[in-house]
């Protein structure tokens, strides 16, 4: 089985990789394993901490590359893709989120229908596609409407997507994913990296800047979580799916108050004293206009979950980033 | 004041043309009158029965050509982009549905954006952008979710209008419309165009085809009530509109025997026996995807309206075509 994921330097790409050579096999609903070939990352950015096997191939380059793509998705029987340029980095430069965001998703669906073998693409999108004047909470049938160029990629890549499934030329599987929180790693130019921030740097004994107001609620999925969902997401048949491709997941709402208190809890007093309240307005109204609860009922009939709570997901980080705390030492 | 319609050869591009021509000027809320200097009528097809007037630019050429259509943008004022290739079309031919309905309409805002000017634009859009299993009464805030690639192509028209108006490339309202009836002239390759040919035909003693069932509901407007809709969207300012660029036009809901009934009441029974009833599932299938009913509540509060009833749109299209009946002549 050959495998392709962009934005595959990127750490959940990085996970779902990992994740798959350890395994030695995918399997599908209602299918016996396949043994895995080749895991090809693809990626504008070469990354780091790559796992170290003959079955991974490394490419670096654009996605709204044509001749690119079209190299990349010959024979390919899976595709995650995550290559993306992030909400506040799609705001800042038009051009390149829709090169990306856009446009790189038209190259690989059109570069996947002339391999003519449908093959099963899941596809990150997220609820940054919903903004405005917004119910309490949001439904699977809440009309999308993004306020920044991001969602609006994002909502434009969820019609493609489906489209492109129902006429045969993909077999595509949509996840409209929660902020994910905590992500290992540095920043990025998501409106919400703070969100992650917030826990991480303290955790590391760094200082974090937190832009909004403790009271600002977030919708959020743990790592764990969101690489169990890109892997659920394409073990499900087309049939379990039928015509609706689009999986709006399950998550956690809390509070950054309620975050900073969890992380108090696990690590101390004084790694709340390494977060500096400097309040940016603009990445508050982004913040503010994402729902920060939604109905999934679908997702969980088909399995997907939602964290427990904030505890956990602060404690699954540490566990996997294998952090020891002070407290341990001493 | 320079006018751009895109479709302008089809017969709202015209009736468009024709009422400017006749007014001499366009008036924006809260604004003078504005002189009409020059309409450009683009299309891919010459089109018949085009006014003449020394004002009036015919262009033939394809509207997925970026240099034709960077051409075309050039100092600009106010656009009707009515240019697509319709349902049953796009369904036919995937490339050209896309083509045409996306990367032509990405090609003209493109255009514009790079003139720097804003200029207003509408975007026409319908309710095909809703399929599948929907409510009893479609609202302004329930997700769309296309079952055909014309929808998914309409619904990413208009993200991409209302994130481009967002960002102040461009000033655009878009309309979704209800199934135009009675259109003039010829049957086009709309899975509704038999909406129309049905009350046409027999009313110029030719035959029609009715390819669904009598009890079959459609959602329509009369194409008087849509030309007052694209003026009166042309017309409202920003600020009337505000963030959100999508106006859900009010429609009326019959069923095809009403319809039937109808022209029987104004043309006679003799009427009805020119209509062929073939039933064609797959059309049958598409016209049923599609909202029979939509609340529309902030189109009626800007000032748009639905038709009377069936009767009135039947006799408003006897009196535009001058048609002479039967009856009248005796």
């Amino acid at each position: 089985m050959r495998i392709l994921i962009t934005g595959g330097t990127g750490f959940i790409g990085k996970r779902i990789a990992r994740h798959l050579l350890e395994q030695g096999s995918l399997e599908f609903e209602g299918e016996g394993p396949r043994e895995i070939g080749r895991i090809i990352l693809f990626d504008a950015f070469p990354g780091e901490g790559l796992p170290q096997d003959p079955r991974l191939e490394l490419r670096i380059g654009d996605i709204d590359d044509t001749m690119t793509v079209g190299e990349l998705a010959r024979d390919v029987d899976v595709i995650w893709h995550l290559a993306a340029v992030v909400s506040s980095a799609a705001e800042a430069d038009f051009d390149l989120g829709m090169d990306v965001n856009l446009y790189g998703l038209l190259n690989l669906l059109e570069a996947l229908r002339a391999q003519d073998r449908c093959p099963r693409l899941v596809y990150a999108s997220g609820f940054a596609v919903f903004g405005g004047e917004l119910p309490e909470t949001v439904q699977e049938h809440t009309a999308l409407t993004p306020t920044s160029s991001y969602g609006t990629q994002k909502a434009i890549g969820e019609l493609l997507v489906a489209d492109y499934s129902r006429r045969g030329f993909v077999d595509g599987r949509t996840l409209r994913l929660p902020t994910i929180a905590v992500r290992p790693g540095k920043p990025n130019k998501a409106a919400s990296t703070f969100v992650s921030s917030i826990i991480r740097e303290p955790l590391n004994d760094e200082r974090a800047v937190c832009p909004v107001t403790p009271d600002t609620a977030v919708f959020i999925s743990s790592p764990r979580r969101a690489l169990e969902a890109m892997l659920h997401a394409m073990a499900l048949s087309a049939e379990t799916l039928g015509q609706q491709r689009t999986i709006a997941l399950p998550g956690l709402t809390v509070t950054i108050a309620q975050m900073v208190e969890a992380l108090e809890r696990v690590a101390g007093t004084a790694t709340r004293e390494l977060i500096d309240w400097v309040p940016d307005a603009e990445i508050q109204r982004i913040v503010e206009s994402w729902p920060v609860r939604a109905a999934t009922p679908r997702a969980e009939a088909l399995g997907f979950q939602a964290d427990d709570d904030i505890m956990s997901i602060v404690q699954a980080h540490i566990e996997d980033e294998g952090i020891t705390l002070k407290g341990d030492k001493a």
